[in-house]
C-alpha cells in the first residue's frame, strides 16, 4: 500500500511541484490508502522531506482543501476529508448555480441512491436512433456546410419549420422573430445580456429556479421576488412591487412552475399581460414542460395569448425530447430582437449548426410528435403512481398541492423545520432531495422542498416515496427539539 | 405584376396587422415588385386605405426601416432602399460585434465576390467523413448516455485527450484544469463573467478581435488599448497604462494576431508575463492559428512558458479543424476554475456530449493529426500565392509588414486616406475586405485595413490581389481630394 511517506516529486518534469504533490495526495485519498482524518504531515516537515519551498506545499495543500480533499482546522492543521461517507463538503462550497444541479447529479451511479432531485430525464427515453437517422442524412446532404458558422439567428429552414410548430400551438409569428439558442439556459443568458445594465430591476417568481437567478446575479441585476401562489403569482404582491419597483421584466413559469409545480389560471396569465402592458416590461416565459399535461386542461401559453409583443417566449426540449442536443428556441418581441441577436453572436456566435439541420429534419419529419407522445406516455405513468403513492405515504403533517402535469412535486414542512435539515437527514439514508433553498435569490433556509420523477424509472418511484414518507416521519420525529437553532435567519448561508 | 395598391390586411387573422403589412411591403420589395426610392404612401392615406389604426402603419414602416428595406427623410417621408444595389443600408447599422461577422458574410453566394473580409474557412477542408464515423461509433457505443445533461466542465475522457495533447505542445495541466467551452468566443464571454465587474479595467491589444471587444463591452468594463508593433505588444505603452490602470486581465492574440497577422517575439513573450506576475493580473492568450505557422519560427504560446499559473489559455480548432463544431477548451489557472465553472453553468450547462464525445474519439484516433497535416499544406499554399501576389501587385504607397504564418494580412493606407472609404469603395467593384474601424474600441475610422486568406481558393487569390492592386491605385487618385473631409473624428460612427 501506498503512503504519505513515499511521496517523492520529480524536480526534471514540467509539472508543477505543488500540482505534482496535490496529484500524489488525492490519489491516495481517493484510493483510500490514507484513513479519513489522519492528520497530514506539517509544512515545515514535509518542505524539509521532500526539499522544496514552503510555497509548493502550501499552495497543494490549499488546492487540496479547494477541491474538497483535506480540511483545516485552525491552529492544529491539516486532515483527511471522508470523502466518501459525507459528500457535504463539496455541496457546502458551491455557489447557488451549482447547488440545485450538484444535488442532481451527487452519486448518479450508485444504484441504491433514489434521486429526487435530478432533472435529467432518464437516457431511455431519448430518440437515439432517430436522432442518429437525421445526423447521418445532414451529412450526406449538406457535406461540409453543416460545420461552416452557421448564421448567429439560427439556420433558416430550421426556423421556418419551428414557424409552423408554433402555429400549432397557437403562436403566431415569423421567422424573424426565431431565434436558435443552445439550451434554455443560454436564452435566460443571453436576454439578460440583452436587456440587463448594472442595477437594473428584474422580477422573479418565489421560489423560481435557481439557473435564472444565477444569470440575474451576474449582470449585477438587482432582483425583486413575487411570491408564488397555488393558481400562480401573487398578483397583489406582484402589483404591491410594482408601485416601487419598475423592472426590465419579469421571468415566469406560468405552466407547471419549477419548482412548485403550479400552474397559472388563465385569469392570471391575462392579469399579468395587462400588468405588463401598464408598467412597460417584458415577460420572459420558461415553457420547458408545457406539453406534459396529464389531465385534460388546457395549458395555454401566455405568448398564445399575448396581443401586444410583450412575451420572450422561451422552450426547451431538454425534458421533453434530450438535453444532450443543447438546442432550443425563443420568439423575441420585434423591438428588441436586433439586441437579442447581438447577444447570442458574442456569447457563442451560433449554435451548432449540424444540430440545427439535423433536428429540422426530425422536426420535418414528424418524428416529434411521435416521440412527444411516447414520452408523454411514460411520464404519466410515472406522475400517476406518484401520485397514488404520495396520497398512500406522505405524512399528513407535510402539505402539499398536486400538480396537473409536470415532473416536479412541492411540499412543505410544519413551519419550524428545515429543509436543509431534512436533504441531509435524507442524503444520510440515500435518497436525495432538493431543499427549499436552492430556490432563493438568499438561499435562506426554509420549510419546502421539491421531489422531482424526471429521472426515476417507474419501479423506482412508488419503493421511494414509501422510503420518503417514514424518513419524513422520523424526521419529523427526531428534528422536533431543533427548532430553536433551525429558524435563525443566516443570511450568508 | 403585384403593387402597393393591391396590398389588403386579412383582419381576421391572428397575425399582427402591422407583421402583415410590413411583410407584404417587404415582399414586394425584395420580389422587385417596387422600384427603388420610390415613396411609400403616407400614415394617413395608408391607415385611411385599409381602414386601421394609424399606429399600425408607424409599427409597420418603423420595422421595414429597423430591418433597413426603406428609408426615410425627415419631411418628406419614406422610401424605398435600394437592397440589391447597395448593401451598405444593414452594414451602417450594425454594432461593432456584427460588423466584422456581418462584412464575412455578405454576398458569399454571389461567385463574382471577392472576399477577403471573411475568416470562415473554406468546407473543402474540413474532414466530414471522419467525423460522421466518429459521431456514429459514439452513437453506437454510448446510445441515449451521449445525450443527457455532460457534465459543465466537459466530458472527463475528452479532457484526458487534450490533456495529453497539450502535452505535446509543452503545457503541462491537469484535466481538472480543462475546461471545455462551445467555440473560442464563448471563452471570452465566460471569462469575462468569472473575472469583471461592472466598471472593472480589461486591457486589450489595439487592433483586436471585435468579439472580444464585444463581450468586454458588454460587461461594462472599462477597455484600454495597448498598440501592437510588428514584433508585437507594445511594453512601453503596457508599462505606462500599468502606472495608471489596474487591469483584471489583459486580451492578447501572441501568434498571428488578429487582425495585424504579427507575433510577439519570445522577448516580448517574456516581458509580458513578467509585468502580469509584477503587477498581479491574468493574460487571456487566444489562440486560434499557432499550428499554422509556415516557416521554421517556434510560435511557444504563453501558457507553455507560465512559471506562475496566471495564463488563461484558449483553444479554438474553428479555422484548424472547423468551426461548425462549436467546440473549443481552456486552460484555467487554479486559483479561478471554480469561477469560470459557474460561469459555464450559467452559459450553457454543459457543451453538446455527443460533439465532446465525437471529438475526444478524433483526437484518440489521430484523426486529428493527420488533418492538421493536410489543412496546413493547403494553407501554406495558399498562404504562398497571396506573398507573391501581394509583392507583385500591391502599390507601394500601401506599407505592410508581412507575417510568417496565419491567415491575416494587415496594410494601411496613407495616412490621409479612410479604409471606411477604401471599404466603400471596394464593395462597389465587388471586393470585400474588412476595415481598420471594425478592430478598436471606439470603431473610429483609420488608415489600416485586414485581407484573410480563410475563405479563398488558392486560385482565386492571385487574381484578386491583382485587382486588389488595381483598384488600390484608383482610390489612392480618385479619394486624394478628400483628405480634409476623411480625418474629421467621429465618435459617433
Amino acid at each position: 500500500m501506498k503512503k504519505l511517506d513515499d511521496i517523492t516529486l520529480d524536480k526534471s518534469s514540467d509539472e508543477f511541484l505543488y500540482i505534482q504533490l496535490y496529484n500524489n495526495i488525492k490519489n491516495l485519498i481517493v484510493e483510500k490508502n490514507i484513513e479519513p482524518h489522519t492528520k497530514l504531515p506539517t509544512i515545515r516537515y514535509l518542505s524539509k522531506r521532500l526539499d522544496v519551498n514552503n510555497v509548493t506545499i502550501v499552495n497543494a495543500y490549499n488546492l487540496l482543501e479547494q477541491k474538497g480533499y483535506v480540511y483545516k482546522k485552525v491552529g492544529s492543521g491539516t486532515f483527511v476529508q471522508d470523502i466518501f461517507k459525507d459528500d457535504n463538503f463539496s455541496y457546502k462550497k458551491l455557489s447557488i448555480v451549482e447547488k440545485e444541479a450538484n444535488v442532481s447529479d451527487i452519486n448518479r451511479e450508485k444504484i441504491d441512491i433514489i434521486n429526487f432531485a435530478s432533472t435529467s430525464p432518464t437516457p431511455n427515453l431519448f430518440p437515439v436512433e432517430d436522432i442518429k437517422t437525421v445526423l447521418n442524412e445532414v451529412l450526406d446532404r449538406d457535406g461540409g456546410k453543416a460545420f461552416t458558422y452557421q448564421e448567429s439567428q439560427g439556420y433558416y429552414p430550421l426556423r421556418n419549420a419551428i414557424r409552423g410548430y408554433l402555429d400549432e400551438h397557437n403562436i403566431n409569428t415569423t421567422e424573424d422573430n426565431i431565434q436558435i439558442i443552445s439550451g434554455a439556459q443560454q436564452g435566460i443568458d443571453i436576454l439578460s445580456k440583452a436587456l440587463v445594465e448594472y442595477g437594473d430591476i428584474v422580477f422573479t417568481e418565489s421560489p423560481t429556479y435557481t439557473g435564472a437567478l444565477a444569470v440575474f446575479k451576474s449582470r449585477s441585476a438587482r432582483i425583486i421576488e413575487i411570491s408564488i401562489q397555488e393558481d400562480g403569482i401573487d398578483i397583489k404582491d406582484l402589483e404591491n412591487k410594482l408601485r416601487t419597483f419598475n423592472p426590465k421584466f419579469i421571468y415566469v413559469v406560468p405552466n407547471f412552475q419549477n419548482p412548485t409545480g403550479c400552474s397559472y389560471s388563465i385569469e392570471k396569465k391575462y392579469e399579468l399581460l395587462s400588468l405588463a402592458k401598464k408598467h412597460n416590461f417584458y415577460i420572459i416565459e420558461d415553457d420547458y414542460l408545457s406539453d406534459l399535461s396529464f389531465n385534460d386542461e388546457k395549458n395555454e401559453t401566455l405568448k398564445s395569448i399575448d396581443t401586444e409583443d410583450r412575451v420572450v417566449y422561451i422552450k426547451s426540449f431538454s425534458k421533453i425530447l434530450m438535453p444532450g442536443l443543447r438546442l432550443a428556441f425563443m420568439v423575441i418581441p420585434t423591438a428588441i430582437y436586433n439586441d437579442v441577436l447581438s447577444a447570442k453572436h458574442i456569447s457563442d456566435i451560433s449554435t451548432s449548426g449540424l444540430i440545427q439541420r439535423a433536428f429540422d429534419l426530425y422536426l420535418r419529419k414528424g418524428d416529434w410528435k411521435k416521440n412527444l407522445q411516447r414520452v408523454n406516455y411514460i411520464y404519466k405513468e410515472r406522475f400517476n403512481i406518484m401520485i397514488k403513492s404520495i396520497k398512500q405515504y406522505i405524512p399528513k403533517d407535510i402539505s402539499y398541492k398536486l400538480p396537473n402535469g409536470g415532473l416536479s412535486f412541492w411540499f412543505s414542512l410544519p413551519i419550524e423545520y428545515s429543509s436543509n435539515d431534512l436533504y441531509e437527514f435524507c442524503k444520510k439514508n440515500n435518497v436525495i432531495i432538493a431543499p427549499g433553498s436552492a430556490f432563493n435569490v438568499d438561499q435562506s433556509d426554509n420549510e419546502n422542498f421539491r421531489l422531482s420523477i424526471s429521472s426515476l424509472e417507474y419501479n423506482v418511484i412508488e419503493d421511494g416515496i414509501k422510503k420518503m414518507g417514514s424518513l419524513l416521519t422520523q424526521f419529523l420525529n427526531e428534528y422536533k427539539n431543533k427548532k430553536n437553532t433551525i429558524d435563525i435567519y443566516n443570511p450568508f448561508l
